[in-house]
Parts: structure tokens; C-alpha cells; sequence
């Protein structure tokens, strides 16, 4: 089989960054964020932007993953091609190091995300047992279908019951300790995928299991070789895609499937009127639980002189509330900061995952009370409220009342507003999407997708996902080429702090079709809107905002779809995906089974493994080969879209889609499938 | 309460190390392995001791634990006392990010612990199911013991019945998703542990879960309260504890408990007239079956010439193969690549942990064949015999043959004999030690020792631990510490590459009695051999050695007995821990655990906590007030002495054994109790 590899295309940037630049530049392009960071600069507050100017230069060799710190025998350094500076203590070679390196950023992901699916089991279990009043099963049609994607019987069974025996289910993933496949996993991807799982050995046989193993095989003196290596790391990614795929089911289960839904967001969402309370991190349990609470307790806020509770969300707690319960978002993860500038949060109640440390601090710069909720998440500076599932409303109400309370301390001359918000329209869970394909096909809606590639109509599919990292300018990335691609006909699809992005630049809305979306991408989306006249009024934004970043399979459930629909496998569904900023382990996790699944991943900011050629050959090349998916590692906002566009519409050329091939792309100038 | 706290006693050594000394430096006090290093310099061979020298200057960031490389968006370095650069980007500062680290490395150690025993119990469960031909249940008399202490009924219950349900019970305490103890941890301590770890809320609730969660709370964004995470940590380390005892409870149904043995110790054990095979590892599924295998293969190595088939231990599978067969000890784990220097190897077989992926490039220098066994650990340069316990025997046959057909390869040219060697009388499990003590008494065999510290004839017991760290010379402090406690009157015992340091140094047999001990100590295993009288030709050696690493948990049995034996809690026991030269994320973990339970855990290589003055606090002294257990960080042999009997006075002197109290300790001088 002859094979294009073309190192134009695949171009690998190289080096540790070295950004020199003034102490005040402002890294972002967002209007308010630039205003609030003008006035934190004003007050002499530090925050990220400032933070991540003081580490530079970054240490070369952990930017490149080639320091170790294993084990105390450490750290040790790569430091020569060869001699006895060109390993570790132990023997470990760069390739070694780079490979164990990355397969814990996985582990810490799938851990992460795991751990947020699993405290959904526990409260679905307790529910199911009656022994949690204030969370209840809310959408049972979505319990029922899932039950039924699990292969358990629901005839004859109530709620309670088959939500007991899901929870079990989604424990046993967790668990179990035979060899069967996980049934979250199992029973969301596509034959050809479970196939190339069960040939590559990285079938996850429980999510806890391969955390533990990866763990284990990456200690001082175990795993060396970094094909092995990387492969259990991808087989601990497969069991992140599992707990995300528990999280996203159960959340729906619990809280509702997300369905379309209009809002605002950016700075200009605090309102100086109202309470303002801001909810940052992941899980739904807490801030879903603050939604109702804010509702209730409406009067003792008008009470003491405000107009009204108003909750504003940031980072994933932002989107589960938005797709949810329609709360506007104030900010995506790196301006989580910058929220405080304004002077009108009275408090910042926060969960899990991505919350900054500095934030106890800037709140005491201000009348602002800041909680943190989790066990394992606390904060030295932030009030611990202990929330507990079995009293969740009062612990809810208890957080609103503070937050009432400190309004009352609000300080007026600290107040600044930056009054920049943006129409969004999201909620759009697969459900939802499939509601609006539904309206001209409602037996196979994934079709009106597939049916419209085939035709050449649209290039194919992106999702953008990850976070902020401010290695480049906040969103200028996700802005960037989410244009680019819109303008050249793909559709797009949008979770966590990218969702976060294009929600504060105002793209997700219909405005935003007018202004970006290509001619064959505005034909379909209007097609689309014509066949759901009257059921969205503010009609079909730019890009489809799927949810939190747990909500990432979502979008990849849609893509199995589609593989299902087109008759082959995912590494033929013009389908893509690009984090621009990927910053977490989480985002390392996810775009590690993108990969897996058979996904072209562009990852704006590069990952620890340009110390290991044969480590970064592995990702881009080598899994292109074994998986049909790769990693684009890409800097470029420009040369990224075009290795985004190169990759769809290689893959539609392969479908057949030949009016739509570009000579370039036709002749061997495409890196892997 | 007044607290006596003894900054003279408790001072902190502090900044990074800067070796700086002439690069052929022999970092040993062994003069076999002096030897082997030399020749290893003449045929310009890089061992370890050059890369660690090449290491120098090792990061100071790194080494204090003030870098941190968790997310993407770094490396981050804590570089100022304020302002931007004090924190990490996402706002971090070095509490957070040193005790995350530390939390992590416990983290590391717990998976590999727990991988071994989830292994073992494995192979239990399928032998029950009477799937496994060539592994049986080789101790029923511990087997029902064993169900009985956890809980289990074993009447009428024949021997594979009894070993499902204690393999179910073990893999319970991995995956259970109660908040009920873990068994093979609740069934092992004292009453007063159980209510300090309820209320301290560090009780593990399941061995996977524990090592997920303190992951997924020590990424980005999640806990950066250096009290919590490390009590988070602390958790796990009981989940490390639970790993080791499921390890080598199994280990002791599977292969036997081990009893007192003669052997040797030290290169010397190799043998040029036979084949020799040198084991290294961890986990004895793979290497006792080598042991059997060679046994009834020696005629095949007759055939070609040798005199018979020489296995040789190295690091703990050394310790494994010592323990239950006698297998002579080459190395401990700084000194693998050493055995190799020889020439005669004529194969290498290694199974998990600390092995050097340098191995598989010195084999090639010489005619030994390098075999690695496991399947998440490969080395790049080794050929992998993918071990199935199905087909075990056939397995281990398949290496020693190849080992047969590599002895006729043998480059006479290349044979360099370094013929030191020691006699070593190892064996002793709680149960042999028991059967020693029981001799006096057979009903209360540990009132023997407690006997002896009440009567003031020996100061306690010290447990030596851990493995060898370069950052001090090779086996000096385990040497230097050893002897001086020896002296004076402390009852030692040893695992790990602890125990293998003192059996290549002579310590393992009567002679070093005669040489080392002190009066009460001399007198103490005096009395002990007469009424053991015939029984142990060799005599009673100066430190028992109990086993491998996993085995730590055996030394805590002692103790748990002692405690309970005295009416008190562990922290009143006259019992400490050494770890002259820890290294392994495991013996991280193995030491935390250690201060959880109560003793005084010596350490003299400096994990990465000095970039906190708060963590190193927590560790060392708030740590004694919570739990009666706490770190001493201690690199200088004498001085460590000092604080280890400090501590075992302070304990006696508590107990009311008033004659053997020195004055100094009974006023104010020593740090915790």
C-alpha cells in the first residue's frame, strides 16, 4: 500500500516557546476581557494573563517532556544525544520519558472525567434507592432509550428501577473485573471500531482498572518501550471516553436532555441590578441545584434592594447551566478571573476541575464571598461549603443567601462594568440536533446530515473543543479558524471553553450565519430552519453548541452515527476535530481517543513530545496507519484550518464526493487518512 | 497540651543537591560491586553510576518540587517569593503544587502495588476455577487462616472453595463501591487505627478508586488545599497498604509462607561452571516458576557442559526467590546492571518495577540473553517472552532452554569473576518469626519481644526499608544506620533492597551478631537460638529478613501485634521505620502509609518538598500530632541514628521503661512521640 506522507503538510513545529514581550500585553481579543484586564491592571491584580508572562521562558526541557520526576532518584534531564546524559538515572531513554509523560496526562484526564461520572452514578443510585429527595430522574424517556442502548430490558420496570439497575451498570464500568467491554463504551461506537480495539489490545476492561494500570506501567523500571507505552495510554483514554459517555447519559437522565435554548453572554451579563452570583467548574449536581434555589429565593434578594438573583456561569458549569436552564455565561476558563473586575459578583460558587487557585485572593479584593463545594476541591482562602447531595437545595440556598447577603457589601466604587454581551442560541444535545434533522427526516435525521456531504453541499463536520492556553491569545485560535472553516462550508459543532469562545464573540447565533457561514453551509443551515419554521425563533446558529467538555462524546456519538449512516467506518466520516487551545490533561485524554476513534485531532498548543521524534512520529504518523485517526499538531491558525480542510476533504473524496476534490488533496500531498 | 518541638532535632536539610566530583567516582561501599563498576569503566560500559553523575547538577526546581508539569499550559516554576512569577499560571503556588506532586508520586506507588496484588489475585480466582494447572494453593494452612482473619467461614469449605471466596474478597477491596473498610486493610490494625482513620476520613474505600480520585483531585483546577491533598494522599497510601497485604497474603497461599532459610548473597553467588540466570523483578508468578523449571531442566544444561543451572536474585523477585526457595542474591537494585559485568549470565529475566532500560543494551555487550515477561513492561532491546500463567511451566521452561542454548555462547574472554559472597539466613515471615518466638512462648509468641523492650533488654524494633538512591553512596546508609542501631540493642528487621544491601554487606547471618550487636541485643537472639536449639544450624542472623517490598506490610503485622500485645496504639509502640535510600514512588507511598499508621518513617533521600515549608511541616511534625506517626528527613547516617533511637526512647520511656531512658530524651528534646 504506497503511502503519502508529506512533510509540507505535516510540518512539525519545534522548540520551546520563548515569549518575549512586554509585561503589559494583552493576551486575548476579546473587547470585555481586554476591559476587565485593563482594570485588574489598574487595581494591581495579578491574574493568569500576568502569571503566564512571569513563567516565561518555559523550562525547555519539560516543554519538549523530556524531564523526568518519576521517581527521587530525579529529576533527571535528556541532555545529550548520547554519553550517559542522553538517559535517565534509571536507563530511561527521551522516547521513554516522553511516552510515560504523556500516558499520565491521560491518566490524570480519564481520572477526572471518570470521577465526575462516577459521583453522577452515586446520586443516580441513591435516587433509584429513594434516598435523595431534592435530585430526581427528569427525563425518563432519555432513562428508558439508554437502558435499552445498554441491552437492559426495561419492560415492566418503573423509573426507579431501571435507574437503579443503569447506575449499577455504569458502576460495573467502573469495576468490573473480567475481560467484556465496557457497555458505555460498547455500545456507542461503531463494529469496525470494537474490532480495531479488540486487534490493538486497548479494549478498556474498566475504567478504574486502566487508570491504576497505566499508573503502574509508567512507575521507575516497568514499561520502556513507547509503543506499549502509548498504547495503554491510549486504552486509559478509551476508559475516559467511557466515564464522559457515563457523565453526559446520566446528567440527561438526571437534569434533562439539553434542548435549544437562547441566552447571552461575555462580561455584559452581570447585571449591577441583581445579585450576582457567578458558578464555575464541571458537575451539574451543585449549580443545577443553584438554578432553583435562585428561583426560589427571588423575593429575599428583591429584599434587601436588588432586582432579582442573576446567575452567570464559567467554564463547564457555565455550559451545563446554559444548555440546561438557559443561565447566561460570563466567561470561559482563562477570563474566569476577570469576571471579579466588574465589582458586581457577590459570590463565585465553584465545583470541580479548572478552577484557578488565585481566585480566593481577587475575591478578597473585592465584597465578593467565594465557595468551593467538592471534598476534593477545596481552596485556602474560599469558604468550604460542604455540599452534601442529602441536603443539596438547603446547602443551595445557603450559598444564594450568603451571596444576597454580600450584596449588600457591595463596594459602588469598585463597580465597573463592561457591558459586551452576545446573543447565543445552544442546548443543542444530539437529541436536539436530531430534533431539528428530524423535520425532514424524522426516521433516519442523521441522513439530512450524511445525505448533505454526499451531495457536497457541506465539507464535512468539525467539532471544536478544549480549553484556553494562553500560549497563544486567548480564543484567537478558536476564532480563527472556526471562520475558516465556516466559510468554507463545514459544519460545526462546539463544547467546553471553545463553546465558551464563540458563545462570548457572538457566533453562536444566526447573526453570525449572515456574517461567516460559506454558501453551501448557509443553504443548509436555512434549509434546516425552513423545516423547523416557528420552532426557533431566534433561528440556527453558526456553530451547534453541544455542551460541557464531557459532552465531547456527544459529538462523537453523532460522528458513530454517521459512520453507521455512510455504511463505513469512522476513519471515513468527513469528520474532524480541533482544540486550539487544548490546556487540560482532560483535553489530553479526549484528543487521545479522538485519535483511537479514528479522528483527524488538530491541537493548537503543543503537547510534551517534541523530545521524542519516534513519540511525536507515533501520534501524527504511525496512528494514522493503526487507528485512521492522528494527531495535527499545529500552531498556525491559518496552516491549521487548511490541514482541518485537507483532511475533510480527503475523506469525502474517498466517499466519492469528487466535485468537491481539490486537485491538491487528490495527489498524494495528504498525510494519513 | 504542651508540645515539645526540637528544631536541633527535627532541623531540615535543605536545597538541591550539587554533587560535583570527578566523574569516575565510585558512588559504592561494596568492594564486589566496586569491582564490577570498574570493569565495567574498562570495557566503557555506562551503568548507572555514570548517568547519575551525568545528572549533575540536577534541576532545583525539580528537586524542591516547586515545578509543575500537570497541564499543557506549563511547565511552571515557582521562581519568586511574590508577585506573578510566586504562583503557576493558573494561579498555583508551591504548597499546592509540591503537595499535588507528592500525592501523585504516592499515587504511582499505590498502582504498582496494587497491580501486583490485583495480579495474584487473579491467578487465585483462576486457580480455584481449577484453570491454571501449573499454580496451586501451596499453603491451605494459611489459605483458612487467612479466610478466617478476613472474615470469612471456612467450615466445611474444601481448599479451591476457600481461595474463590478469598480472591473475590481481595478483588472487592479494589473495586467496592461502599464506604465499608477495605478487608485486607481493616483486618490488619489496631482498633485505635480504625477510629483515627474514620475520623481523620483517610479510610480507603476501594484500592482503584482511592488512586483515581487523588489523581483526578490533583489536576488542574481541583484541590489546591496542601492539607487536604495530602490527607488525600495519605488515603491512598492505606490503599497502597491494602495492595501490599492482598500481595503477600496471596503470595504466601499461592507459593508458600516463607521459613527460615540458608543462602548466599553478593556477585560471588554466580558461578562460571553453571548456567546462570539472574531473575529481577518484583512479582513471584514469573520467577518461581523459573525456579521449578530449573530444577527439572538441569540435565539439558549438563548436556552442553555446565555444571548445573545457577538462578540468581536480583532486587525483590531476588528476594522473592530467597525467601520461599533459597535462591541465592546477586544484587539489590543499583547494583542490576553490575551482575552483568561478570560475563556468565547467560540470560536475564525480568518481570515488573525498577528495572533499567539500560539492561538490554549491556546484555548486548555480552552473550546474555534478555528476556522481559510482563505485559506493560517491555523494553526496547529485550525480547519479549509474553508469559501466560496458562502455560507458566511451558513459559519459564521456554527462557531457561534459551538461557541453556546462551551458555554455548558464553565469550570465556569476557568472564571477570568478582567472588565475594556472604552467607545469608532469610525466611522469616511473621509466621517464622513467630515460630522462633514461640518457642518461648507458644501462646503469645510477640509477648517475646515486648517482653524484652519492657524489660528494657533490646529499645524497640526498627523496620529497614526502601531501595538505593545514588544520591547517596550505594547500601552506606542502610550499612552505617543498621549497625549503629544494631549496637545499640535494636531489633532489626528488613525487606526490600534494604535487606539485599545488608545480605551482599554479611549483615543476614550469626556472624554479624557476634560483630555488630550490642549487649541486650546479643543476649536477646541468644536466648531466642537455645530455645530454638537444633533447629537453625546457621544460628539466628543479626536483622530478619521479611521479604520484599510488598512484604513492608509483614514488619507492620508485627507491629499491629505489638501494639496490641502492649494495650496500646501503634504510636506508643517502641517501632520505627529507615529508609536510608528511598527511591521508588513505592517506597513514597509504603512511607506515608507508615506515618498513617503511627511509626517514625526515616528517610535519607529528600522527595521533593522542600519547595514548601508548610508541606514539610505537615510531614514532619503536624503529621505526629494527628496520626503519631511522622517523617524524618534526614540525610546524615549518624544523625539519622540518633533521631531512629531517639525516637524508639522516647516510646520505651512512655511505656514506663524508665532505666533505659536517657536524660536528654526525657526532657523536651524530643520532636513529636
Amino acid at each position: 500500500m504506497p503511502r503519502f506522507r508529506d512533510t509540507q503538510m505535516g510540518s512539525k513545529p519545534s522548540g520551546a516557546p520563548r515569549v518575549v514581550e512586554p509585561k503589559n500585553v494583552v493576551r486575548m481579543v476579546d473587547e470585555a476581557g481586554i476591559g476587565a484586564l485593563n482594570r485588574a491592571r489598574e487595581l494591581g491584580i495579578c491574574t493568569v494573563f500576568d502569571r503566564f508572562v512571569a513563567q516565561q521562558p518555559q523550562c525547555g526541557f519539560g516543554y519538549k517532556g523530556i524531564c523526568c520526576r518519576i521517581c527521587i532518584a530525579g529529576p533527571c534531564r535528556i541532555k545529550a544525544g548520547d554519553g550517559p546524559g542522553s538517559r535517565g538515572i534509571c536507563g530511561a531513554t527521551a522516547y521513554t520519558i516522553v511516552a510515560r509523560y504523556i500516558a499520565r496526562l491521560i491518566a490524570g484526564g480519564a481520572a477526572s472525567h471518570s470521577d465526575h461520572g462516577r459521583h453522577l452514578a452515586y446520586v443516580l443510585s441513591k435516587v433509584a434507592a429513594g434516598n435523595l429527595a431534592d435530585y430526581q430522574v427528569t427525563d425518563p424517556a432519555k432513562l428508558v432509550w439508554l437502558a435499552g442502548r445498554l441491552g437492559l430490558d426495561p419492560t415492566g420496570k418503573d423509573h426507579l428501577t431501571l435507574a437503579a439497575e443503569v447506575a449499577r451498570t455504569a458502576l460495573n464500568d467502573f469495576s468490573k473485573h473480567d475481560e467484556e467491554p465496557c457497555l458505555f463504551l460498547d455500545s456507542t461506537i461503531t463494529a469496525a471500531r470494537r474490532r480495531k480495539f479488540d486487534q490493538t489490545n486497548i479494549y478498556p476492561r474498566a475504567i478504574d482498572r486502566e487508570v491504576v494500570n497505566v499508573l503502574a506501567g509508567t512507575t521507575m523500571g516497568m514499561d520502556a518501550d513507547p509503543v506499549n507505552i502509548i498504547f495503554q495510554g491510549l486504552r486509559t483514554a478509551l476508559a475516559d471516553y467511557t466515564g464522559m459517555q457515563i457523565s453526559t447519559d446520566l446528567s440527561d437522565v438526571l437534569f434533562g436532555t439539553p434542548q435549544p435554548v437562547v441566552s447571552e453572554a461575555n462580561l455584559g451579563v452581570l447585571d449591577p441590578q441583581q445579585v450576582n452570583i457567578a458558578v464555575h467548574g464541571h458537575n451539574p449536581l451543585v449549580s443545577l441545584m443553584l438554578v432553583e434555589a435562585a428561583r426560589k429565593l427571588k423575593t429575599e434578594a428583591v429584599a434587601v434592594g436588588a432586582s432579582g438573583i442573576n446567575l452567570v456561569g464559567i467554564c463547564c458549569t457555565g455550559n451545563e447551566m446554559l444548555m440546561r436552564a438557559g443561565v447566561k455565561m460570563a466567561a470561559n476558563v482563562a477570563s474566569q478571573e476577570l469576571v471579579l473586575m466588574t465589582g458586581v459578583v457577590d459570590a463565585m460558587v465553584v465545583d470541580v476541575q479548572c478552577i484557578m487557585s488565585s481566585l480566593p485572593v481577587i475575591c478578597n479584593c473585592f465584597h465578593t464571598k467565594m465557595f468551593t463545594t467538592n471534598w476534593v476541591a477545596k481552596i485556602p482562602g474560599a469558604e468550604h461549603m460542604a455540599f452534601n447531595e442529602a441536603t443539596a437545595q438547603a446547602d443551595a440556598e445557603h450559598m444564594i443567601r450568603e451571596a444576597i447577603h454580600a450584596f449588600k457589601n457591595r463596594d459602588r466604587e469598585k463597580v465597573t462594568l463592561f457591558e459586551i454581551k452576545n446573543q447565543v442560541v445552544a442546548g443543542f444535545s444530539l437529541e436536539a440536533l436530531y430534533g431539528l434533522f428530524g423535520a425532514i427526516d424524522p426516521e433516519t435525521p442523521v441522513k439530512v446530515l450524511t445525505d448533505a456531504i454526499l451531495a457536497g453541499k457541506i465539507k464535512g463536520v468539525c467539532l471544536f473543543a478544549g480549553c484556553n492556553n494562553l500560549k497563544s491569545f486567548q480564543d484567537a485560535s478558536h476564532l480563527g479558524i472556526v471562520k475558516e472553516l465556516a466559510k468554507n462550508d463545514v459544519f460545526l459543532v462546539a463544547t467546553g471553553c471553545s463553546a465558551g469562545a464563540f458563545a462570548k464573540a457572538g457566533l453562536l447565533n444566526a447573526a453570525a450565519v449572515e456574517a461567516y457561514a460559506g454558501p453551501g453551509l448557509k443553504a443548509f443551515l436555512k434549509e434546516l430552519e425552513i423545516a423547523n419554521q416557528g420552532k426557533l425563533e431566534a433561528g440556527l446558529p453558526l456553530i451547534f453548541h453541544m455542551g460541557s467538555c464531557v459532552d465531547n462524546v456527544r459529538a462523537m456519538n453523532l460522528c458513530t452515527d454517521m459512520a453507521n449512516q455512510l455504511g463505513v467506518d469512522v476513519p471515513k466520516v468527513p469528520f474532524v476535530a480541533s482544540a486550539p487551545e487544548a490546556m487540560h490533561e482532560k483535553a489530553v485524554a479526549i484528543g487521545s481517543w479522538g485519535v483511537a476513534m479514528g479522528l483527524p485531532v488538530h491541537v493548537g498548543a503543543m503537547p510534551p513530545i517534541e523530545g521524542s521524534e519516534l513519540v511525536y512520529g507515533l501520534t501524527t504518523q504511525i496512528a494514522a496507519d493503526v487507528f485512521g485517526g492522528h494527531f495535527i499538531f499545529e500552531m498556525d491558525d491559518q496552516v491549521a484550518s487548511e490541514k482541518l480542510l485537507a483532511a475533510l476533504e480527503y475523506r469525502t473524496w474517498k466517499l466519492g464526493v469528487h466535485h468537491q476534490m481539490k486537485e491538491k488533496y487528490a495527489t498524494a500531498l495528504y498525510q494519513g487518512y
